[in-house]
């Protein structure tokens, strides 16, 4: 069953008549996710209940949907708008339906809400109501979250392909890393290699000394120098992403904090993991490793100030709950969900260390999909 | 005066007490445009009219954007949230004036609408509405236009900058491209040069053959044949990102087809150039630029399916109405505004080619940043 199938049995469920992605320069990733492709204009994409799927788009980028759309085996009708007014006359012609779901969240500053659907915008929103106001319009959350969730077999195997390749990236950054480099020269690196394979998932990060505090720190022109260099960075390969932080000693003699430090999270990370599996809680690997952090005598409330994981997927941060101590009892993880385990501790105008690997939720036990080095890489 | 001060006296002229952006994982460029600084989390920049800014910021992203506003002499109160009920609080005390700007668009589908101002989520709108009840909330859209539109002398300096240095990359492609190369590999190659000075503005465009004909082709594995190979491509430095296109014949004996089409844009182009001047309605260039393309025998209406220009700045694709021959008569380009001028044509099946330049609108004459190979580059 391919996605557009998916999408409407799921819609039979809610007893909806369509979906309706609105997407302007990739404003809303689930277009690229449908598509197959991404787009620099506005399109919209809408999957009917009853499989006659209409994509409106602008000219120049009509014709290379329907090609991609075809390479994935769905049928749909590209029609081409030329100006406003055509717009809005083709967008009637789809709209005029008793219940369409659209991409937007509700209470979405609250945990229990779906924040993970909130892509469509005011205006955009105003004017579709504007066009069609008999239609009842409902959120499409059920829709997003049952399509990207939990990971197919296929996005699995793309899981374990980009994980292999990041890695084997990683392995040789000892081999050129020079004192004196930049972190942006770093950066280009790296994601120059995953260009060759795909697409980087997000900005790497490349963090050298107190930058590495900073957990989401904007790589910079600041020069290599020895002590910790932390670099976070993950590669897009087909439908996955992979997230990966590894965190290294530049120069010769560690720091007895920064080893004890390490061994501390990487065991950290080790005792979480066994509790990434079917049924757990979201909060309970959080805590266990907090536990372990706090048993190893870490005030981990300051020095550990983000959550354990994120789900992971077409996106970094994907559609589903963190794995968080602050996240409340109701959620709870699922087989073949992915998500990240990035334990870190981070001393602001020192440095900072955090291991992340990527994880699919077992049965009764967690699938490493990815392990960072167990002793810290000297470079 | 810096950004947030230039801000300030478009709020009072607004007669409002505040602009708050709202951000989540690069969801709203402005807050980047703002901060410096690109959040891979959620923040809320609160400009307020009497200079008590606000930033509400996650915990592990909180120090970074203080130290970035230090950095721009930027006075500002950042606050770290940790909990959805603490944000909540937090962002009930920043909202609670009389009238504050948020960035969503109006009639978004016209092109008097504001489409360029559609930032805020339909979810988050209603969130915040309920935080807030006795507020007004009003579009932003004077104060996004009046901060982006038109380009500062320093932002001027910088387009000067990444264009020189798109240009001298480009130069070089010639001596390194092979038959048999994919299309990923000269993307990488590219965007790594890219990498070491700033971002790409976009993902690289490169087309081989066929591919060339759709104008917002994604790179993909196919591999470099003889024959047209389209480059579209951006670096950001700084403030401003390039965005050029230049096409190349790989092999020794380009097609009289390509010569003359290539020659016909050429000087459709700089026929088109004479209109990018404080004043002219913004579809003249295009209008101009058509005419040209027919005196040289061409069916533009078909073969040419797509604006003149965009406006060019912080995004690839800035504020400011497109230069397009269907856009009404009462957009006026002004001086110091920054758009492409890139005409194509396109044989779907066959090839396309289009020449792109960066252009500031002059007071009477523009001011031609970049300018295209006058005479193809056979690679």
């Amino acid at each position: 069953m391919n996605k557009f199938e998916r999408a409407q049995q799921i819609l039979t469920q809610m007893n909806a008549d369509g979906w309706l992605i609105i997407c302007d320069e990739d404003s809303d990733i689930n277009s690229r996710f449908m598509l197959g492709v991404a787009s620099h204009a506005q399109n919209y994409v809408y999957v009917a209940r009853d499989g006659n799927h209409v994509v409106l788009a602008v000219e120049m980028e009509a014709p290379m949907i329907q090609k991609s759309l075809i390479q994935r085996n769905v049928e749909a009708n590209v029609f081409a708008f030329k100006s406003s007014d055509d717009l809005k006359n083709k967008l009637k012609k789809v709209l005029g339906k008793r219940k369409i779901a659209l991409n937007f969240g509700e209470n979405v500053l609250d945990f229990e809400g779906t924040a993970y659907a909130d892509y469509l915008r005011v205006g955009e929103f105003s004017s579709i109501k504007k066009l069609s106001p008999k239609t009842e319009f409902i959120s499409s959350a059920p829709i997003i979250y049952n399509l990207r969730s939990v990971k197919s077999p296929t996005e699995q195997k793309d899981l374990r392909n980009t994980c292999k390749a990041t890695i084997e990236i990683l392995e040789l950054v000892p081999d050129w890393i020079k004192v004196g480099m930049t972190e942006r020269d770093v950066r280009a690196k790296i994601e120059y290699e995953y260009m060759k394979l795909g697409r980087p998932s997000f900005d790497t990060i490349v963090g050298t000394g107190p930058n590495s505090a900073d957990p989401h720190h904007n790589t910079s022109t600041k020069k290599i120098k020895p002590g910790v260099l932390l670099i976070d960075t993950g590669l897009q390969i087909d439908e996955m992403c992979s997230d990966i932080t590894w965190t290294f000693w530049v120069g010769k003699n560690p720091q007895d904090k920064f080893m004890e430090a390490y061994k501390a999270l990487y065991e950290a990370k080790k005792v979480a993991n066994q509790y990434y599996t079917d049924g757990t809680k979201n909060n309970i690997p959080a805590k266990k490793c907090r536990e372990c952090l706090a048993d190893f005598g870490y005030d981990h409330e300051k020095l550990f100030f983000h959550g354990l994981g994120h789900s992971l997927g077409f996106e970094a941060h994907d559609i589903g709950m963190r794995i968080s101590h602050s996240v409340p009892d109701g959620f709870i993880l699922k087989e073949n969900m992915v998500y990240t385990n990035e334990p870190g501790l981070y001393w602001q105008g020192e440095w900072g260390i955090r291991l992340e690997d990527d994880i699919i939720i077992g049965k009764s036990k967690c699938d490493q999909v990815t392990d960072v080095p167990l002793d810290p890489i000297l470079i």
